[in-house]
């Protein structure tokens, strides 16, 4: 960034926002003062902010300076926010699940692929290691155990000799962390055979060796839709200890258009009620736990399942979601 | 938002930055298009963010509409971030320790006062509870007993019968979690009367009632300098089990001219040495793990201590910071 031209730019074009000198470089400022005295300038540049940071912030310091001589010392408050980065290869902004506007630090694409079903990205983060995207939602980062740990009730549970449902999980880190407690049998249903095959190569700190074969000792791993292996399973009267779901979180959305969705998820803990021991235990994520409308619209679906059920909720810090999320158990009265 | 100007100033304005009609309304556009293929298009309103996003929202799917029309559906990709709010009385933008933007869901301001050594604010966040903010940096959170316990020795340690030194701790997270343990004594060195007077009101998660009086059964405050108390306990042949440094985290700049403050932290850790039983142990905070430098050079200091040491490091999640953290266990050979 030009440091002169940019000064220049912000010192006389008060106002109006047609930044002309700085064009040919791919800089622009913008300097806008309210009538109530909030004063906004935005710096762009095209090309490497790390290389510019220094000048943008020697730029800013001087605007800060000959603001505080103008205004003589009599301003409030100043908020200098980091750059943000658009257009670039690597693409390090990734929103909560509650709206929020959240950096990651993001060095490389590892993996970037549409499934029939959904886009699949792996992105590695300096400190969460690769991180699963699918469809734009973070799924899980190899930092996430936690969030393992609490789909399979944190720890509390005895899986040894336990018949286990897993539907969903395609990044395999549930089924890695339940084969190890020497389960008589796990089965896992993923429809995205892609999630898998990124996942086994690319989230080994999750799932370790176990995606590598869709069969092993004590699991196998389903390519298939799990409604209508669910359906099977009731009809076969083929029961289960645990039943986890690892599908999707809570819907977000309330409104009424989107009642198929609820819907699809009570058809979804119905026929996992039929496939559930009397005393078994199902698990889920929620969502994150800023979206109490989604949380509660949630809750009231388990009154409304076939059988009578009960639930008690968790709320947990999974680290590469940056924000808390709650897990429910949920089990038959 | 009036939806009709946006557009008109969107479609109309193609490269020029100068916003005529909108200006009334206190409304932007800025629609760039860059040679290679990158369009940015920037909107900014002055008025109620919240109110203004559903029009905002119809207005942008209408703007990638017409754009897919006109360029084929050649676009390879779409991103639409969050609004940044900015110039409110609530700021929602605090940067983590490696410098990314991430926004919290701030949503009232709890305290803000200037003492004589710092900015002290509490914010409340509506999962993180309420969060103690020293001078811009997000020191913790009622959600955030991870860094308490982490500063502690996460639960290895036992504090019955102990002699504690807590350097800083002016939220009195530690000294109240301490106090539970039944220690022999605990000495809470903080130099900010201030902070303590906010977090005894608006931190009660974290500190219970323990900083309600400077002094209890098992635990004193005092209000002062630490440096020239740890000179007079060394002097004095007084020893602690553990001393627990909760000032500040490892500076982050690795600078020359930033000499004084490594200078300091030295002096602190000689200090604490000095007051600490050849058998007990120093705990601190380090910084974010990214900051990879800062923490080198951290262990680097251990080194040229007055006497031989050794550290271990943990890696923690505390949830309101939004990166991963480092803690140092240090010990005398």
């Amino acid at each position: 960034m030009p440091l002169k031209l940019s000064i220049y730019c912000l010192v006389t074009s008060r106002g109006r926002t047609e930044p002309t000198n700085c064009w040919k470089k791919n800089c622009f400022a913008n300097l806008r003062i309210y009538p109530h005295g909030l004063v906004l300038v935005d710096l762009q540049s095209y090309n490497d902010q790390t290389k510019g940071k220094e000048e943008t912030d020697r730029l800013l310091d001087k605007v800060e300076e000959r603001m505080k001589e103008l205004f003589h010392g009599n301003i409030k408050r100043v908020k200098r926010l980091p750059a943000i980065l658009r257009g670039g290869a690597i693409d390090r902004y990734w929103p909560t699940a509650d709206g929020r506007l959240v950096e990651y630090d993001i060095d490389e694409v590892v993996y970037d692929e549409d499934s029939p079903f959904q886009n699949i990205k792996i992105l590695h983060s300096k400190q969460f290691g690769n991180i699963l995207i699918l469809s734009g939602d973070v799924n899980l980062a190899e930092s996430d155990l936690a969030y393992t740990q609490a789909i399979m009730g944190s720890g509390k549970e005895n899986y040894a000799g336990k018949e286990v449902l897993i539907l969903g999980g395609g990044d395999g880190g549930i089924l890695y962390e339940i084969v190890k407690l020497k389960p008589k049998m796990v089965t896992m249903v993923e429809i995205d055979q892609m999630v898998i095959d990124g996942c086994k190569k690319y989230m080994r700190k999750t799932c370790g060796d176990v995606l590598d074969n869709l069969k092993g000792e004590c699991y196998q791993v389903l390519i298939e839709d799990c409604i209508p292996v669910l359906k099977r399973y009731a009809k076969e009267g083929r029961m289960f200890d645990y039943v986890i779901n690892d599908l999707t979180a809570v819907p977000i959305s309330t409104s009424p258009e989107e009642d198929s969705t609820w819907e699809f998820l009570r058809l979804i803990l119905d026929l996992s009620m039929k496939v559930l021991k009397q005393d078994g235990k199902y698990f889920t994520q929620g969502n994150c736990i800023n979206l109490t409308d989604a949380l509660t619209l949630y809750e009231e679906q388990l009154s409304r399942l076939y059988c009578p059920v009960e639930f008690s909720k968790e709320i947990v810090c999974v680290p590469s979601y940056m924000e808390l999320w709650v897990f429910y158990t949920i089990w038959k009265k």
